[in-house]
């Protein structure tokens, strides 16, 4: 393993910054999605921690963001250093298939030898060194032929990932860590993953898939190629003057499938996926108790505060996320969550967080989507 | 008793609308109190529905309200009928000795054989009716040289309240249910308010007096020789052209004390006090909770909602109080408060809400006086 700081070589990774994150409504919306926003108190969007992140492996001019149209303005105000030919705006949302494969289609055009790397703008991750290091792990494994995935330990049996079920070591010198993937699973049933974690042989799908570009698209072009040739047809037109009128053409009619469906399963039975089990934190943020649970969130006492300062928490727990400047005041109320925004307000608790999205859906079915 | 719907002769009510009650915060502040709200979704505030439930024992020509000077605009809007030459309005406060007895001895100065009767602003009464006959038969029992005070038949032990201890019936024939007064007893604790209540022979202090003008001057001069005469200096320079520099000379010098001592209870003692129960439903709507239980406020379910109607409440049970016009969405939070103004958010529970006046104490001692 190589432990330097240099940029890798060959090396490009993408970031989809798309989903809207449901869960963690009234916060995140369609115009404001979850990525957008700073979650940790770090006092960065996770969109810029997810940048800042990659710099020790790849430099700027080589990270490609993609993202709806609609958050083009707030993606190029919040990274600086965006070349803005490395910024790939999708029509509509197509799912991960469409927006990871068509980047690397694009990045195959320009430098066919290229190995991407997938890495979502809306996760938490704070040990960035053993981060570098493992997709640098990653990366050697790549160059062998394979489509590699970062294999998250679980810190305890959750219902809420997928799985990934690590096999034998691959017994490479330059990635020792490095195990082949004898299948991905599901988010399994609580039980079930339960008997995972105990077997010490499952880790989390966490999303994260570094590969040579062409060898996901060969991997597509066998289980998709209808999506291979419309994204490649794309692709082909992305950096010439027809970019727009294919775009317009080709992207309404994408096949909407998830990466893991399209590409990481089939190839999976075909061998050819190597998993590198990581050891750095992580979270997706999925709700708001993930949130309240982050070390690096503003605590008073057993409170979790984002955003507004002016907060008065009598023996209060959970979490307060507010976006306004009003004088807060929680009086004996725990494990609560209160959202705070100019225009709506939730207060529900950590044991509801997961029901924000069935709220989220109520609010469309009445009418309400001017808040959503 | 008499069932008219007359006014009562010889009577006229004082209403005194003062108190911020900082249990309800954030709601209810310096600038806008208690009785300047509509606390029970009638449509009308605290205020108006006081005024409106004294017409059919007084014409709105004999009706007074003493209230701070900063509410001075409030209270002409909200009462269309009030008379200006009945609005006291107090420099400072000065508890409720101060507010009843100046405007007590105005109008004995107007009126020298005037039964008064003082119905703070800030209460709920639901019965209108029954009310009115219960007063009726107070002015009765009051001209026959007692003060009167109200006594409402308690529906649960508690120790909020102040208890009047009922003795004797006055075997008066045109006020058959009056009965003497043996003694005041201040908030107790519950077990001892359990008691009580099994007794059945107390009754809830609700601080509502009925008596002539000159019995609570008389009353006053025994007990409170000084602030008798101060008031009666202020009341009879109050038609004159010298009421300001009087009231700015004298007011800032009258000593605090509520009524309860300063006449109730040596009245008492010395066989001046009778008492009619009340059986219309009474509350002093003194926290959130109490809102909470009121049949009148809107409901969701089991949550009462007052004022914005923008809300999704998914099993959640409490009170929500909104001057805003936020979406908002409660999830599985139960026995919640959320009070929701332009510059303050309180969430806590009903079982906290007596806290919330600790929590007023600690934003005066931390300087959010600007929210107060």
């Amino acid at each position: 393993m190589s432990s330097n700081k240099k940029p890798i070589e060959r090396f490009h990774p993408i970031i989809p910054a798309g989903g809207i994150g449901s869960r963690l409504w009234p916060l995140s919306r369609a115009s404001a999605p979850k990525f957008l926003h700073d979650l940790t108190g770090s006092g960065q969007t996770l969109l810029q921690d997810t940048w800042d992140r990659l710099l020790p492996v790849a430099s700027p001019d080589r990270i490609m963001v993609v993202t709806g149209q609609a958050h083009q303005g707030a993606v190029v105000e919040q990274i600086d250093d965006l070349d803005l030919k490395n910024l790939v705006l999708e029509l509509s949302p197509k799912d991960s298939t469409a927006a990871i494969i068509l980047a690397a289609a694009i990045l195959a055009k320009r430098e066919p030898d290229v190995i991407v790397g997938s890495f979502a703008a809306d996760h938490v991750i704070t040990d960035t060194d053993v981060f570098n290091e493992t997709v640098r792990e990653a990366v050697e494994v790549a160059a062998t032929g394979k489509i590699v995935t970062i294999g998250i330990q679980p810190t305890e049996p959750s219902a809420a990932f997928g799985y990934i079920k690590a096999g034998d070591s691959l017994g490479l010198a330059q990635a020792p860590n490095a195990r082949s993937v004898e299948k991905f699973v599901e988010k399994p049933k609580m039980a079930t993953a339960r008997k995972y974690v105990e077997s010490g042989k499952y880790l989390w799908n966490a999303g994260m898939f570094i590969a040579p570009a062409s060898l996901l698209l060969e991997q597509l072009e066998k289980s998709e190629p209808e999506l291979h040739a419309s994204l490649q047809e794309i692709a082909n037109a992305w950096d010439g003057m027809y970019r727009e009128s294919v775009m317009h053409k080709v992207w309404p009619t994408l096949k909407k499938i998830a990466i893991d469906y399209a590409i990481a399963e089939p190839a999976a039975e075909a061998n050819l996926v190597a998993v590198v089990p990581a050891t750095f934190s992580w979270h997706d943020v999925g709700d708001f108790a993930a949130i309240a649970e982050l070390q690096s969130a503003g605590r008073r006492g057993n409170l979790a505060v984002l955003g507004n300062t002016k907060v008065l928490a009598d023996s209060s727990s959970g979490i307060l996320v507010s976006e306004t400047d009003r004088l807060i005041a929680l009086i004996g109320v725990e494990d609560i969550i209160v959202v705070d925004t100019p225009d709506a307000l939730l207060v529900t608790t950590k044991e509801h967080a997961q029901r924000v999205k069935s709220l989220v859906d109520a609010l469309k079915a009445t009418g309400h989507s001017d808040v959503l």
